[in-house]
């Protein structure tokens, strides 16, 4: 994105439209966090958390917001709106250059004969595409990467290492899938026979597939399986990260971001821009309207109107309910029964007033 | 499995011997659910969950149980026993046809010259077979599944893009390996060095291995580890969902059903027919009876006689506790607790009777 | 590590070291569980729990602790210090001969012209080695493993088949990397762009790496971000389960053990020696001080002082929390409470004295 690399404290400044305050002269080999910036780094502070190491950083500048006050000695400020956004310009300026995939099939991919390959995608080594896939421009599929019969993928999608994406899926245009996924294994539908301890489990058909629209970024490891019927939908937008499980004909709705580890269990729905912190389970069936917030490791089994939730079963967050875990409210009970059998045995001794 | 898809409605009602109620003529597509289908499809009602979508979805004709109510203007009605099988037939009757793999050895493929390929076997592109594998008539590797030394794969199984199989491992007639699972990974055992601050954790050997029984099922991205000697077995008729970790010497009995992102630590045995909901987490050295079904996110750290259970650490599941979470048996002991203190209070102030 | 296997009770015994009571001369095939072992196999106690099955194994010897009563008729005992490690060096004795890779790069693999690989390495089947990756002698490339532009892998280091190690990752020397782990991801960042309903999602540049140092094994499907700047760190020795995930910025320091399905959230600390108990959660930001240990399914969202935790939020485990679970805490409380509201009642109708 920039033309070269900033070299010195006062050109990033201007880079990233800062008040500079103190020695702007200082060269600046790269970005790294307050603690393990050297004298020749450029380091920030967003988080409140850190601010008392702005006064052991070894980094020659940092980035802080405008209130932040003066530089100590040896310490350049650059001060701005919002420092987490400047960073990330910065690290970016000093990013090594992106090395593109050039375009073509690589003479170790396997392509078959019936898929269409656009002529500006680049299909890595050691890549299988089936016949019927339908593979757009700007696609990048890394290496050692699946693509079923018929699936379809949009322009400017990257596959990385490993990705796996079965028959007929679609995916959209501009969406990162991270080594390891999975698109389209099986949803997981079994009823039982009817002379079950002989017969056990009979395989319900999971005869949908999975559309993942634009702009989508999915995990690594993580997996999404195809639907019984109809399509399991991840939205246009909607980031999921690492090792997260998407049963089948669940819908994610656009914008909604789904953290590491997290379950949704077949047929529910996950309303546009919710946030699903990390190790959350869904149940399966259940509608979470748009805008939805769940903790860590909550577990939600019925349907969740908008609002911030917590706990395993969810329930509404509340400013007291935060710091009131089940042992402290248990702790709060017994101190008050405690003084009450003190009270009751007084006045079990015909003891009364003050 | 049927000749040709039918494609009217009361086609349809034939095929799954189903009493019709409504126009018989109207043209079907296929299937969709309820909310998703379209005038030229049909959905069905088996969960009374979605009855109220009966009023409003756009299908041509829907699948209901016999009790159902009379079909409203414009909406066939197709009453069966069993609304949920009678779908299934309708969906694989309206699947595309299964593009069945056809044997031989994809010229991409690496196979070992001491291994066995059966000569019906589908050995597809990129896949790599080590030395003393024995591969059966039937199985299929799809492509970029790799199968390790020794290891021995039943007739008619399936294992889907990018599933490893390690050394020595023995899989089954007739499973299906989803995309990205690892079967015989080392189980997970250290100890202490005798000098632990400088030699850290020394590598307890995982010498054993995995035996995978006929007719299991493994989600996308599962790991099964090797035993430390012996075998972890997962048994005949087992269905794994996604993101499952069974750890080394576990014994998972015949027909469990172990749903997404369910952890099993060492030497523990789930009893037949056991479900373990998304999430669970057992402990390692513990038993479970058979037919034990555990909720989900639950914690399991002791043996579990038959029944059910919940919550972490697991206890039995009654109605009262189903309807009494932590947080309601807090808060209705602290109404009483208050209730308490203001007779307390009456009373020390001398106040008696009513 | 020995030079043949031992073939008798006797030798065993002489093997480790142990005194030996009972029959020496029997034949011994292999190590098994006591549960399962047969009349030619050896077995072991270690763990008390299993203690009752001395009395009913059919196996020829066991090894058990020196404090271990007599042998009964027919089962010899082999009596030593440690019977889990004595046992280990059996199970090693009686493992197949270990099949070494030999040397060198498989025709089918792909490396590139810029890739250096040292001539003692072993790139194994359809593994593809990016521009500028530098492998060390004795490392094992198994089969279909990714290496990305630039990335180090040192000496004796072993990739199980699907390792995906993206670009510019350093892996230490003697490192094990189970099947499926991915090294380097990006890490999960997003921060809402100035017309979220529009634009969505901005993906913050995950420009760092990911640093694994020497002696660390990591296991089947785990997940490691790469940092947004500098390194996503694993310290030496450290050793990962399966399925677990460690996002971008996370220090896990030295000799660190991350049991199956644990989570870390962006840019925490685990301390030296910790040890997280299977599917535990750790907030993002927040330092676990050295030898801290967090029970199974615990989350934490809080820096961690020394010691031991475990639950949802995790508190420090004392022995009075083990044996009360909120549930048993709320029940005593009710029992109290009950009690006073008899007594009170009995005030209010103006009874009192004993």
């Amino acid at each position: 994105m920039t033309a070269r690399k900033p070299s010195t404290v006062a050109e990033i400044a201007q880079l990233v439209g800062a008040e500079l305050v103190g020695d702007g002269r200082r060269a600046i080999r790269g970005p790294a966090s307050l603690q393990e910036a050297g004298p020749d780094e450029i380091s920030f502070l967003a988080n409140p958390r850190y601010a008392p190491q702005l006064a052991t950083t070894r980094a020659a500048a940092v980035v802080v917001s405008r209130g932040e006050a003066s530089a100590r000695e040896g310490l350049a400020l650059l001060r701005v709106d919002d420092p987490n956004r400047a960073f990330t310009r910065i690290v970016e300026a000093f990013a090594a250059p992106s090395t593109a995939r050039s375009p073509g099939i690589h003479p170790t991919a396997t392509v078959h004969a019936g898929a269409r390959v656009a002529p500006g995608a680049s299909i890595g080594a050691g890549c299988v595409v089936e016949d019927g896939a339908d593979i757009a421009d700007g696609v990048v599929l890394d290496a050692l990467v699946y693509v079923g019969r018929g699936a379809r993928i949009g322009a400017g999608t990257r596959a990385h290492p490993g990705v796996v994406i079965g028959d007929d899926v679609r995916v959209g245009a501009r969406c990162i899938l991270h080594a390891g996924c999975v698109l389209g294994s099986d949803g997981y539908g079994f009823e039982p026979a009817p002379d079950f301890k002989r017969d056990g489990w009979l395989k319900i058909p999971q005869c949908g597939t999975v559309v993942v629209e634009d702009d989508v970024e999915i995990g690594a490891n993580t997996t999404i399986d195809r639907a019984r019927f109809g399509a399991t939908r991840i939205g246009a937008g909607a980031k999921l990260d690492n090792l997260v499980h998407v049963a089948h004909n669940v819908v994610v709705e656009p914008r909604v971001l789904l953290v590491a580890q997290v379950g949704i269990a077949g047929s529910s729905r996950i309303g546009a821009a919710s946030i699903l912190a990390g190790q959350v389970g869904i149940a399966g069936h259940v509608t979470l309207a748009p805008g939805v917030r769940v903790g860590a490791q909550s577990g939600v089994n019925h349907d969740l109107a908008p609002g911030d939730y917590f706990g395993s079963p969810a329930r509404p967050l509340r400013e007291s309910a935060r710091d009131q875990s089940p042992g402290k409210r248990i702790q709060a009970l017994r101190e008050r029964v405690a003084a009450l059998e003190a009270k009751v045995a007084a006045l079990t001794r015909g003891e009364t007033g003050s």
